[in-house]
């Protein structure tokens, strides 16, 4: 009821502020025998953590996971799997001037709107430092989703500004701070960044994330769709103002001719759907694509109301991300799994002896968002 | 589990397939003392209903909802309130055909995938017919939030294929088969849907709803912020393929000094956030856009293939809508609906009696999308 | 939330009050493939419905039930199930007069001070008419876990004030009208209900009900026991103040060597636990019984207040059952098949493929309570 | 789905095994302002913890809580309150030789069915150790209803093995390690408890727990009643076999003209209904009353099978409760106060705005069970 909890089968619970002794959560619902250690978790909370590049919060995290249950011998046992994360570099005199005025673009005028009081300190539970927990619990999901089922996540910046890449490959995306699939054009993000931070202003970007391998029949109509659920998962991370699945907002100028994914004995013959038809996965590609807007914690004074309703003007000071799209990439492909996860669970409950008349149809090629 | 109940106070199930007997739902939640009739659900059913114009599709429905409980002697009680609508007018032998073979585009291999067997007239239960039962329940939410809270819903059609309006005007609305708001281009999509029809093709549609008058507080950090949850109504409708609130997807091109939205004692200056922060009602206009794709229900033959594997093609008889778009604006409205009736109880559980330290900051006039 | 649902995977809806045009309710997640046909339903509904002897009440509803959806040539779809049954025998005068007055023992009082209003006729939504929805909907449990599995629900009344049955016999049930195990002592049955509708008066009973068969490993550590669950769902029944599972109330006189069921290759030894360990369905009978209070319908008056709070006496009207007990023998049983339903597809979702490194253990005789 | 938590409005998730590092939970929902330290918490701790006596289990646990997050500058926040206990005293070896081989009248071998593996030390998650999370979050609970509503909730052993109380006085309650209400039998109870251990052997219990200054009106027809949802969380306590409201099994061989509770404008003249009339709450006393059974931890050898099928015979090591009936009183008093406080919020979704005709009638006095 008060939205701390993602998941109907594989339900993650997280609780923690960014300026709290310690962040962390549950995974209740975890198939047993499944073969799981912190190390599994760490590689992605790494990814995510902050201070990696000059282009990220100067934040000192170290993101330490540890596993406080559920897991017995090196495998998880089928009951609730307790993480644990310490905070260690807060730096909560930062926001004594923010006790009493709302930041412009803020979660700090509705929070005290809806609860009367909040935790200032970092944006307390409005922080994403909370999506830490949410990585670890997608990892998972991801290692349970690709030892199982052989589905991989992967994701990437596909727009920062105005800048696009201008080649596709997947090689590349691990291999620079920004997880841009076009080796080309990093200099250029790095440039912008860089007179970005000069500026002290923030930029809005957007992060694409596929799924390969997902087994068709996931998802349930009519109103927890696969599509409907992944939305709802990708809208609720910080700071998103759009998600798209497939051709996404560009079917508005489709024709139907053009936007039906026709179906061949090889395979689909395109998939404008995103791999997604009424609801449920088609075993195609699922591709969505998210939009981030630019931070409103940066340095620039703008104006803003007091708790006592005088306008003031406020500048936020503490460490923050120019571009919080940039490491938004690992927390988007940890919602995807979260999802498919939990919709591979809630199949299984009332499908799982379920035998298709066809065979699977193969996976066109994906078709790059 | 299945899917087919939203919400977690306000909660609406529905049942029924297009071709079945009947369809109908049941709203368990709705706070007693309401005045309500079935007249208040007929508006919007009839809105929505088919074959109001050339442009949708020509099936004749009546749509009469009957209420089967939950109201006694004019008034809600707090119980569960049954809701029955006939279906009249089904030509189940257009179907026969499709026995067998997969329309692209359509649900019809996802649902054997999932389930080992369909419903196959008309699409059974991944019709758009259950909408229908949507907009009723919806109903009941708008009438609550409007008399109890000021609350009004409204939506319009915001792109037809690349027509766009020229002017704004909510008046218009209700004065065209559109739902379109310029009085101008209404010439221009009728010769445009006249001459999709005579070529058999679909084409795409943008709808906008916007809801004024929400009270600020309302939204659940983390996972459930009303963001992601009007996110998961809305993909949740059939066809639509995205969502964005506020700025949307134009963000990823903004600054934060551009899109952040400054507040003053006389309100907010701008409303880029769509009246949503960190996930919370801000008091502003609510304001979301949906893409909705080209129906596949067309008769311009395509390639598919048949539950045993072999290759075919396939022409869509039947009688459908050209742009599902269209008749999409009732029912987008009716989820958003949905979604603020089910937050505004889910918020008073647990802050009934809270007492927000500064009276809400007036709204700014609202942000066309 | 408003408690008109009941299971996670196997979802239970009901609607409906006792003198509206008609009850009805919607089954979701029913897994696909299941032979189903309103006459399934009805055996059931029959053994509940009133009137079948001078024992019940004599209200004359046929209680034939629709099925409106989920169903498509004589199989279910996997989409959610209408059931609609209409109400035919209605004397809602008889309840003008308690319009304005809580009758003692009802939920009269509890409504109204709930919602600030009531329907008042026959009990309204209190009424037990809502339970042949739940008869219908177990009924369908009841099949899909003797098709499927094999387990068989049965139930029987096992005591009536303080007559118990002399010998135990599962043929005798279903051979006179009070569900009775013991031929020799119907006949001490009738005269006692005789002697007590001449009385005006009503009395208090107990019924047993026996799953066999149940699958081991059924049941959620640590809130959601199987037996937690079943006392939930039994106490949920109108007019129950008691549950208890296996040797129930008596193991507090039980010392540890008498209780524990030890284990052997032929099977367990005693069956104390009723078939639940740790929760956890152990494959033996699970066995649970409950008491009914004596109805607070009834002729002889009794002191009450009025709504303006002025104190008066009530004579309750209309037609009831003395022993509410009675009927209370199919509904206990569907109440079980829905916990044993909705428990084996939340099995399914976490542990579909498990294998437990022992073959289960064979089933003890059960333990009569 | 896999039952790890509890209520809908104010949830209670926990986690933890009886010896990994550590047992813990998130509480959400909690509404804000409420002032909380974990000393509010300890107090209940220290009632339950083991090694408070003789006649508990010697295993020695402070039980230490700590709060992670959802408090700030002495007040809940309304974000999840995160919690965490750190185990301190176990002894593995002790369960080494339980690994292959299923203790009878334990979870042992039904955890093995539903999971394929188990963690057997201690029991792992089946242990009765993970309740200390349900205390501490149970004592958020009370200190609300205390605080903002004037409930107080309290239990106490009323009965163990044959033994009851003389006579009843609340005040001797806390006064022995017994919970017992009475202080001239409590030197029988040690004598029994004496010889019980020299024998080597366990024996059942039952207690009571009250609930007083519950408002009317709490409770939700027609599944989720409150009296279904007490017997839920109380049959979900370890060792539970039984559960009975108010009059309870006693009311089998009550007529209707004793049973029911007459109305005056003094009062309910009686409280057979303990407190709850068509599953909501009257606003006298909620009385609830369970058995608990003897456990089956003890060291006399017993027969049981191996996880390979062998017949063997089993003594249960470690250090265990010869009546785990003794702490369960704050158990189940912290069970009563989570459905207490879920349902008040439950309430509040639906029903915030409603104002009763007549006021709430006066609360009778208590019946003792």
């Amino acid at each position: 009821m008060s939205g701390n909890s993602f998941g109907r089968c594989f339900v993650v619970t997280t609780f923690g502020e960014s300026h709290g002794p310690a962040i962390g959560g549950v995974v209740d619902g975890c198939p047993p025998g499944l073969e799981l250690s912190e190390a599994d978790l760490q590689r992605d909370l790494d990814r995510r953590k902050p201070g990696q590049s000059r282009h990220t919060t100067q934040r000192r995290e170290s993101d330490r996971v540890q596993i406080l249950s559920g897991v017995f011998e090196g495998r998880t046992t089928g009951t609730p799997i307790g993480l644990l994360i310490h905070n260690e570099d807060q730096r909560s005199r930062d926001y004594d001037e923010l006790a009493d005025r709302y930041r412009p673009g803020h979660a700090d005028y509705t929070y005290e709107q809806k609860y009367g009081l909040r935790d200032y300190r970092g944006g307390g539970r409005s922080s994403a430092r909370e999506t830490a927990v949410r990585v670890a619990a997608g990892a998972i999901a991801k290692k349970y989703l690709a030892v199982r089922l052989g589905v991989q996540i992967r994701g990437y910046l596909s727009q920062l500004g105005s800048i696009r890449p201008k080649v596709f490959d997947w090689e590349e995306v691990e291999r620079n701070p920004f997880f841009w699939p076009c080796a080309e054009t990093v200099p250029e993000l790095e440039r912008y960044m860089d007179a970005l931070r000069k500026e002290g202003n923030s930029i809005g970007a957007a992060v694409a994330v596929v799924a390969t391998g997902v087994p068709p029949g996931l998802g349930e109509p009519v109103f927890d769709r696969l599509d409907a659920d992944i939305a709802h998962a990708l809208m609720g991370i910080n700071a998103v103002k759009g998600v798209e699945i497939g051709a996404g907002f560009a079917c508005i100028e489709q024709k139907g001719t053009e936007h039906r994914d026709e179906l061949t004995t090889e395979g689909f013959l395109s998939n404008n759907a995103g791999g997604i038809l009424g609801g449920i996965s088609t075993g195609q590609d699922i591709v969505a694509r998210i939009a981030l807007k630019p931070t409103s914690s940066f340095r620039l004074p703008g104006r803003t109301v007091r708790r006592d309703g005088m306008a003031v003007e406020v500048i936020t000071k503490g460490r923050h991300d120019p571009c919080v799209g940039i490491r938004a990439t690992p927390i988007a492909e940890a919602m995807l799994a979260l999802v498919l996860m939990d919709h591979y669970l809630r199949h299984r409950a009332q499908n799982a002896d379920v035998t298709p008349p066809l065979a699977p149809i193969p996976s066109a090629p994906r078709r790059e968002v």
